[in-house]
């Protein structure tokens, strides 16, 4: 008997783990910001590959309260390192956070 | 005189532009979500690299409004195609859509 209410065969593929959707849509809510995909994306383009919040502020013609707001948010997820130097703050990306969140994007199909 | 107020001298790297921060921002918040992140890694794990409705709500444990909801987020955000097939909307990823992303955070530095 053929169980017309049955579209297909479901594929059997495993999902993936609702605990590692979880931890990456943190990740992936982070950077889900047009000024924190600027930020970021200035960052990774610095020469020395890091930039302190003054750097920062003129190029997205935003205040230096805001892009610490954003900067604090990138951190917490693990997405930038934060070192502080003397009076000023200094942000790198992760090595391999960015790496790792297109891999997720990319995965063998 | 030195300007002892500045910590450093700005990389004058040009910022990712406002309209295309908004614009992948858009798409990043579509996968920022656990369900949806789970979604799309069922979609691309599949054999047809395709699924309908039905394919997914048992993996997920979700009902089927709830997948409904979340799948056409994705393909407002131009991540998921629909082709509707019979009494079945069949959803494929939008070729090239996550590797554009990807592209994004592996950008050369």
């Amino acid at each position: 008997m053929v169980d017309e209410g049955r579209c297909c065969v479901p594929s059997g593929a495993p999902a993936m783990s609702a605990e590692r959707a979880e931890a990456l849509s943190r990740q992936f809510k982070a950077i889900a910001d047009p000024n924190r995909l600027r930020l970021v994306s200035l960052i990774s383009a610095s020469a020395e590959n890091e930039a302190c919040v003054c750097d920062l502020t003129e190029p997205l013609e935003l205040g230096q309260p805001t892009v610490s707001h954003h900067l604090k948010i990138l951190v917490d997820a693990g997405i930038l390192h934060r070192e502080k130097r003397g009076v000023w703050a200094y942000f790198s990306i992760v090595p391999g956070a960015l790496d790792a969140l297109a891999g997720v994007l990319t995965e063998p199909k």
